[in-house]
């Protein structure tokens, strides 16, 4: 049984608690927040509180609470030498206080309070500074049916980056497209088993493989079509870079001359 | 039963093959290609040609070939006030010739040779000049237990613009991601769940309301940190773009005062 102290009410807390509890081999001893009210709903469930000062003791600690907050909630814990996780993708392990040992245990996944999550697909970003607090990682993640990573905060912090691009501005395409739309009273959700397709398409094959569209094929009608299409500026922009960035990907950006095939002056 | 002549042997057209093969209400009449090694492995199971003289009465002629041979095959084929739709997201249906009745028949989804597709998923764009076809081309999607939308020229047009940024930028997006995740000896496969995650979400939430991470909170620090992450110049100007469009969706771009809160210069 790992015993575990989980602090913060935001939206990977709670999605932390939902698993933690549906895990028969964690036993959550305590919830804390600073404003009480936000996790008063849980009391029946779990031990709350919030007073740092009331927290006893654990297996381990995991804050998740925003990334600026870490580094002031570890020094303000009233204890030392116990073990210490955040569950940010981007903030040092090492912002953590030394007083304690440290770690990291991020979650690689998307979480909306209103969306529920299949935990057990969550790939979960794991690092230690004290080696022998690994298998504890590693155990907890296995815990909640996910796949624990070992890897270095660089890689962290890149993973992070790379999953901005993948789901943040994936997303504000989904937006876009929304938009656009909506300017011709089209209902977006015409759009929703393509946006699927593309998503599952890639699990099988590399984006390289699976690209196709009129910038991929420098389809120079088209796109001259499309950008004629476009009513909003900021959309346009868009549009260009990304049909740039698809031709460089492909190698269709420049002039190359097919074999036999001479530059005539 | 609807009689079909199928014509050019691309994705669409092999994709359409295979949904109408296994559908009890559509007979493929026969199928067209100019050249005839492209479908004769399938020469066992459906009349195969490349020769436009040789074609027979249908119900209906679907032309899914290339855009830019759309217009020249349709001109060329020789017979006249026959039904003739052509498959694609951006063409308009008056480049078919006239001489034969005219429509679309736009299947909104990606297709590439290798991932084979759930067609009954996929929504039919229809489109028709002669009213009195409209019914046939509803029954042809039906067929292969498709939704057919009608809609107008633009609208189809429109709905391939929101498609090239939901589907081809998105992609392309995923391929940041990969490159990303090279440059750090990162499996991309680790970013698998988040991007199935991010597909899913929009299909029970708006992609306004879905949205997360660093731009849409305005977290200027983990802004700042990926930047700098970033190696590619090419990369990073698409983060600002993004983020920026990100910031202006959701209201963050500007300062604005709260509640009870004055400049004070």
């Amino acid at each position: 049984m790992i015993s575990v102290v989980l602090l913060g009410a935001g939206n990977v807390a709670t999605h932390l608690y939902k698993a933690f509890s549906n895990s028969e081999t964690i036993s959550i001893t305590q919830w804390y927040n600073r404003t009480r009210s936000s996790i008063s709903s849980y009391a029946n469930d779990v031990a709350i509180t919030d007073t740092l000062e009331d927290l006893i003791e654990a297996d381990i600690y995991i804050i998740a609470v925003s990334d600026d907050s870490i580094a002031q909630l570890s020094s303000d814990l009233p204890f030392t030498n116990r073990f210490v996780v955040h569950t940010s993708g981007s903030v040092a392990m090492h912002d953590i206080d030394k007083k304690n040992q440290i770690g990291v245990f991020y979650p690689l996944q998307t979480f909306s309070k209103a969306a529920d999550i299949n935990f057990s697909e969550v790939p979960i970003c794991i690092e230690v500074y004290e080696k022998e607090n690994l298998q504890l990682l590693k155990d907890l993640a296995i815990a909640v049916n996910c796949k624990p990573h070992k890897i270095t905060t660089e890689q962290r912090q890149t993973l992070h980056l790379a999953a901005v691009f993948v789901n943040n501005f994936t997303n504000q395409f989904y937006r876009i497209g929304h938009e656009i739309c909506e300017t011709k009273n089209i209902e977006f959700e015409i759009l929703h088993p393509l946006i699927e397709e593309t998503a599952k398409k890639i699990q099988d094959m590399s984006p390289f493989m699976a690209q196709t569209g009129p910038a991929k094929r420098n389809d120079k009608k088209t796109i001259k079509r499309q950008l004629k299409l476009i009513e909003k500026e900021e959309h346009e922009s868009i549009y260009k870079m990304l049909t740039a960035s698809i031709k460089k990907t492909h190698g269709v950006s420049n002039f190359r001359p097919r074999k036999g095939q001479t530059k005539t002056n």
